[in-house]
């Protein structure tokens, strides 16, 4: 490859502060060192995530920073020791390692591998603790490790899935987390059964892969709960069978839920963020056995709290990050079933932008209709 | 038998008001109705519940009624249509009935049966709603569907598990609730494996019980939290391996328990009825998997709180009610495997005291060393 071994320099939507309009700049994005892989990517959707960090909101969040972390691209070369992936394969980046190695990875009970959590959770590279990205000398940090909003970018080799060449990067990119997130919240983390009523809090992207996730499980009713209205018709094409708008209703809309399912739901997905919706969530479950997942992430600093009589009747209340998918396994697996007509993608595509329109997008994902937006990175 | 059909008259303690000594009254008993059933009380010991409701902290608290809910005895009569037992039956009354037909017993996943629950948690009887304990004609409410300090006591059918008439019913009487209780949490409601590390906050009857149910289940290490590091030496009986006195510590407990366990317990258990104890048990679980249990019944209109990402990252929060048990099916069980040896119970009985003396047993429970107190009802 013509860049192998050198710098690239090319260009990348930078967030310099909080709240201030990414600013596309030439970005020079260093070669990867071991066990890195540079990827050229090709298309990319915004996420809430990267909104919540944009905002400021996120205590964590380091600026500046190159974000974004839902995308799909091709690998334009790799560093030592990379044995999984080489150039020119087709693959997503995933913010969530597995490195089949740790602890976390071997115990079969969870997806979050601790391999690289250290290093992408302060936005650099595990190797020399540095960011591969940098503006005529200054770093500009990572993102999630992953850095999507950028042509080219370096991430760690446990936290790339390679996929089928055939699928559409277009369309893929989506595998990369809201419609996985959803998907297995059902499928992982509450193991939904058919007939089971499920209650879905948020008809937003995760919210809609929730109810696709739990029509293929075969709920009998799905139940969507939004205070926009307007989302009913939409969501009916992903398995919401009701609509309750808390808005429309006096009493609170756990009991509003439990009075319209004879004593609860079986399951329930909160995927707002909201530490009082997540509690209604929890609310509206049956005594004896529902179960309710957050899937949404809350502000920092925010809790939740309940009555602790809530779960010894038999409530549960449990959570999932990246639907509990085990990232390089699985991301292959759900490109797959998207290749076969198995789990919708295209569908959840509202927008399709450029990166230099990436202000445009940010803006509407706060607009009525607005699902995912995906960018053409070298358009 | 001799009284069937007929009022007994005979002694009970009877709490009139609140956190004011119980009285020992002669009591009228009035015959079972249909689907009810008369048992003599033989023996009854005394539960944290008990003293809670007792205390008057319990919104739910009705006086003037005849507490207890932990006992064994005979049948002396049933009302029309009982079947599963008959007058010289031994039995274990239960707080927690099994109807075997409702909606939760039925379901295969809950033993929070709802047959009789609109009438047990007002202190009458389903059948006409009335009180069957009275005393020159003014009524004294029932507890908890069961009433055990009384010499004779009338409980839904629903409610009495039959046991072997060879089981010691100054032993077994445990079995009505703090010992499978905690067995179950172990067992039913958090489903531990062996190798398993867990941590268990509060060693009394209820913590105990749940360090035989990990022993049993093949746990690796025990690790007992408790304020009074007395309690080490009787909790290793039980199977402790590792104690911790929150107090020796600086750092939260849920930290000490972090760093100690490399990273969290795959189990925890609350025992004690505190929220903020709650949210440490929570809060030491290991991230992927770690399940938190609640046992502890907190005092009304308490809260526990968390941060959202604690459930995010894999931790799992739960409760139990009498140890996810199947009373009239698995009461019985417990009561063979006591038979055979694989379960202690004869260690748990710190004090025999007679029903006369019931305050002094109320005062034992806040003393060192007193696990459970069972009355001789008939001395």
């Amino acid at each position: 490859m013509a860049f192998e071994g050198q710098v690239i320099t090319c260009k990348a939507a930078v967030a310099y502060e909080p709240n201030k309009p990414l600013v596309i700049e030439d970005v020079q994005v260093a070669p990867p060192q071991a066990g890195e892989v540079r990827i050229k990517i090709l298309y990319t959707a915004l996420c809430h995530t990267d909104a919540y960090t944009w905002s400021g909101k996120d205590p964590e969040g380091l600026f500046p920073c190159i974000l974004g972390h839902e995308a799909a691209g091709i690998v334009e070369s790799v560093g030592e020791g990379v044995t999984e992936v080489k150039p020119g394969d087709h693959v997503i980046p995933c913010y969530q390692a597995e490195c089949k190695e740790c602890k976390f990875c071997k115990s079969g009970k969870t997806n979050l591998c601790g391999k690289v959590r250290a290093a992408t959770g302060v936005g650099v590279m595990m190797n020399d603790r540095k960011s591969r990205f940098s503006i005529n000398g200054t770093p500009i940090y990572h993102f999630m490790g992953t850095s999507t909003f950028s042509q080219y970018t370096v991430v760690h080799d446990v936290s790339v899935a390679k996929i089928s060449p055939e699928a559409p990067l277009e369309k893929v990119c989506l595998l990369g987390c809201g419609v996985p997130t959803g998907l297995g919240a059902v499928w992982n983390t509450a193991k939904v059964e058919a007939g089971s009523i499920v209650a879905i809090f948020g008809l937003g992207t995760v919210g809609l892969a929730v109810a696709e996730g739990a029509k293929a499980a075969g709920a009998s009713r799905i139940i969507g709960i939004d205070i926009d209205s307007k989302k009913y018709d939409i969501a009916k094409n992903f398995g919401i069978t009701e609509f309750v708008n808390p808005k429309d209703h006096e009493k609170p809309i756990q009991q509003v839920l439990v009075d319209l399912t004879d004593g609860g739901v079986d399951y329930s997905f909160e995927c707002i963020g909201n530490v009082s919706v997540m509690r209604a969530a929890l609310e509206c479950c049956h005594k004896g056995w529902g179960t309710s997942v957050i899937v949404g992430v809350a502000a920092s600093g925010q809790e939740i709290s309940t009555r602790p009589f809530q779960l010894v009747t038999g409530r549960v209340w449990k959570g999932t990050a990246f639907g509990g998918f085990k990232s390089r396994s699985q991301v292959p697996w759900l490109v797959e079933k998207y290749m076969k007509k198995e789990i919708k993608v295209d569908e959840y595509i509202t927008h399709n932008l450029t990166l230099g329109e990436i202000n445009k997008a940010f803006d509407l994902m706060h607009e009525r209709g607005c699902l995912r937006c995906v960018l053409d990175v070298h358009a």
